[in-house]
């Protein structure tokens, strides 16, 4: 790409004067400006972003901190994240937060030589440690959590209502009969701790006994669940029905179900929590309460935004989206067949059950 | 976070001073320089890249044009870039580029504007048109295409032996007693063409008749090609192996024959390509051949760096990554049941067509 300077040879003038020129400023003749302004135009001249940084003391660009790319929820966020920078002609750096946290690197010094105007930070895989929480308060532009809150935090946050959205998929197996239900948890985040608070809310609300066998709590959200959750359907006298925490839990329940020869749902109902696009791509399909992922990235970015803009100056804002129940083939019914005479063995046993 | 200026006033000093101790130039006193210095570590100062890019013309970020942010085949190649960016001490911005194809907007300009040193191109669900490529080549810094190639770009190219793969894959099929062989193909990419080449490569070898009807090309990579699938697999004489383009239209097949009720790998075989995370999480887990997308992502970064630092000044580099089968159990086996006697109609059936 050419450079001012560039531009001042081809024209015979001083950098300084194609620099004026091309800010608008007075004291350049019409026909140097016009002239000046051709050749940039010409030669695809662009502004460098980081003068005008140095001017403004805005570097009109954030930093998202990543955990994962190959996430299908953090994915949608992106989506969402960068539909909202298109919007404000914003730009982003992206650093991929727990490789860094890993290695020991100085994270908000990342973003801080870049002078980012502000900060998103998704969800982590390692909750972040009090250093990393205080390394964030000495930064000082907004910034909004995505997904997960942490103790002592005071900063924006958009997120899901999880606490509601779980109690309500719950709500909706008893509305069909199940009641025998036990759950794949994942409280060590914020998210996960609501979404245990709404499942247990669920079964406390209705007088369901809560087994603590059937309650798994795992280490990881996406791998390295499997034996876990086999070791939980393994046991004679197995739930009827499995909440996950996310929709890639669900994914195992349901691959150890088929591994073990449990039928879903007729033998086994599950469900997921996110609404990701693999729930349609996974046979049954997957029940599952619907964060709308893309949406969560799309607000959080503009909240940003608008700290960033001075549209929003108000204190603390915590955005929790609703997550609406979405019921497909691997949770079925289990009072439908009460309408008819049993015709199997299978379908008796399962009255029997559901009336437990 | 603390400026030159104000650690200038703690320490009682001009500006400039700050600024010639911080980048260690001579000429100030040993206990003025060691005062800012601690002052500067003190407050958390930290240097402005953007000052740093002006003084060296080399900004230290990349940009990456990213096409899916919910793509596992995207995300892991993100992966792998941000290892190499990480080792180099690079940062990223990146944008999103259908989008912004969309939309109509100059996608140069954005990455200009940052003076980004280099350019990483991922696989595109719109190819670019002949303007896109005229802009890319307007771009005075090293541009690196990842996975797909465009008719007359020279740019460097990291990606997979599509051709080879796609024929190993095939072969595979053939040493197990398949013969009929079908194809779900995306053949308006490079990597689609390159696959759809090497499927012909290997029937052809081999004197398999390749039925036109048994060949489907989708216009999606990823979504909406239920249909299509079924149309083929609902033929009476449907094919009784399918290679698909990816591991997601594989994913797509797998569900068409369960909703027909087609048993996999028993009435039929599918291949995907990729060897995304999905592969294991489906059932039957999923055949296919192993692109490492995060070795692409990663050799693409340091190609990209290697050139931005001098470390590389030779011509144009093509790397073409192998991707060896991965077999899984969607795939079975047609020669197996020859070894004992049938003892079943289905297995009679089986050995009959193996034979066709």
């Amino acid at each position: 790409m050419i450079s001012m300077k560039e531009i001042g040879r081809i024209c015979g003038v001083a950098e300084s004067t194609v620099s004026k020129a091309l800010r608008g400023h007075a004291g350049i003749k019409l026909a140097t400006r016009e002239r000046i302004q051709e050749v940039a135009r010409q030669y695809g001249y662009q502004p460098n972003a980081m003068v005008e940084c140095m001017q403004t003391g805005k570097s009109r660009s954030i930093g998202i901190a990543c955990n994962n790319f190959q996430c299908q929820f953090s994915g949608a966020i992106m989506d969402g994240i960068h539909q909202a920078l298109h919007e404000y002609g914003y730009d982003s750096y992206v650093i991929s937060w727990d490789r860094l946290v890993k290695d020991g690197v100085d994270l908000l010094s990342r973003f801080s030589r870049r002078r980012v105007d502000g900060l998103l930070l998704l969800p982590m895989g390692e909750p972040p440690t009090p250093s990393h929480i205080a390394q964030l308060h000495s930064f000082h532009n907004p910034v909004v959590l995505i997904d997960q809150v942490w103790g002592s935090c005071d900063f924006d946050y958009v997120g899901t209502d999880n606490r509601a959205a779980m109690a309500a998929l719950v709500g909706e197996l008893f509305e069909r009969g199940y009641r025998k239900i036990g759950a794949v948890l994942f409280s060590r985040v914020s998210s996960g701790e609501e979404r245990r608070a709404g499942f247990l809310d669920a079964m406390f609300s209705r007088s369901l006994p809560v087994d603590g066998r059937f309650l798994c709590e795992v280490t990881n959200s996406r791998y390295g669940n499997y034996e876990q959750i086999r070791n939980l359907l393994k046991m004679p006298d197995r739930p009827e029905a499995l909440v996950c925490f996310n929709d890639y839990l669900a994914n195992d329940a349901l691959n150890v179900a088929y591994d073990l020869g449990i039928r879903v749902p007729e033998e086994l109902a599950i469900t997921g929590f996110g609404n990701l696009p693999l729930c349609e791509k996974l046979r049954p399909q997957l029940t599952t309460a619907d964060q709308q992922a893309e949406t969560i990235g799309r607000t959080a970015a503009r909240l940003l935004l608008e700290r960033i803009t001075g549209g929003e100056t108000g204190p603390r804002r915590e955005i929790r989206l609703p997550a609406q129940p979405v019921l497909r083939g691997s949770t079925g019914s289990r009072t439908v067949s009460l309408l008819h005479k049993p015709e199997t063995a299978g379908e008796r046993k399962n009255i029997l059950r559901a009336s437990c």
